[in-house]
């Protein structure tokens, strides 16, 4: 039985349609806060998000001890700010990475679906605000 | 005696000349941890990012429990990316409210430097980093 509706996750993927570069916070075993730049591959039909990575990047060990993470969008053309909440967890799943392989990944994947330490990210997204053209006003997208 | 450079600070200052917005992510009671938009009014000299915040906003209270925050910078626009790591304090101080005041700050605070709940932030930065044109190569801007 699905947690979300069809709807919210559609609005989620509608928000982010132009900007697909999100910023994806995490916290260290010292309780430091970092972010980086990842490309988000897909909203699931249950309501994850799913990001390639490197198993090589410090932040992916991170998560082991602290899945709770946040993704947030920014585009100041558009004027559209969205901050998405959930656990996320580091997956080697050839399957899926098959699935959600495309042109773009090669930037950081150069040898592609070969490479040993292609992995993927899943978010179990949790709750999800955004702000847009009306600036101050915050809209809640959902709250589980 | 300053802990940073006046270059670090003014490397800092000029990624984000244009993208003065910035999602700023805190952890909650629950460890859950969630972003919002924050215009940076100043890094000063001795390394601190200020805002202006709301008293009665939300998420100043996880800043008493969970000092350590992540200010993100994006413009996909000019491909910057910047995370900022540091630990964040809500402060009322009239006489920096006033040395910060400014016009677009009125788009929040309409009563301006009367507004009772009108509030700052100091963020005392402690390690910074970026992305640019170059996508995929990380470039530590300073770590204390
Ligand atoms: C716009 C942009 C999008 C990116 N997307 C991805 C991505 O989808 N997957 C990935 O592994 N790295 C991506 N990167 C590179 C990572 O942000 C980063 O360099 C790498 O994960 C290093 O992380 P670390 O410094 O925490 O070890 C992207 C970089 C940029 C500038």
């Amino acid at each position: 039985m699905p947690l979300y509706s069809q709807d919210q996750i559609n609005l989620i993927a509608t928000k982010i349609k132009d900007v697909r570069f999100g910023m994806f916070t995490t916290t260290d075993d010292e309780n430091v806060l970092t972010s980086r730049p990842l490309t988000s591959q897909q909203i699931d039909n249950e309501g994850n998000m799913w990001f390639f990575t490197s198993d090589e990047a410090a932040f992916t060990l991170h998560l082991a001890h602290h899945a709770q993470v946040n993704v947030s969008f920014s585009n100041p053309e558009q004027n559209l700010y969205l901050s998405v909440s959930g656990r996320a967890y580091l997956l080697r799943d050839r399957a899926k990475a098959r699935e959600l392989w495309n042109p773009l990944a090669r930037t950081w994947f150069p040898a592609g679906l070969d490479d040993p330490h292609l992995a993927l990210i899943r978010m179990r997204i949790e709750s999800a605000e955004y702000w847009d053209a009306s600036a101050s006003k915050m809209k809640q997208l959902f709250h589980l």
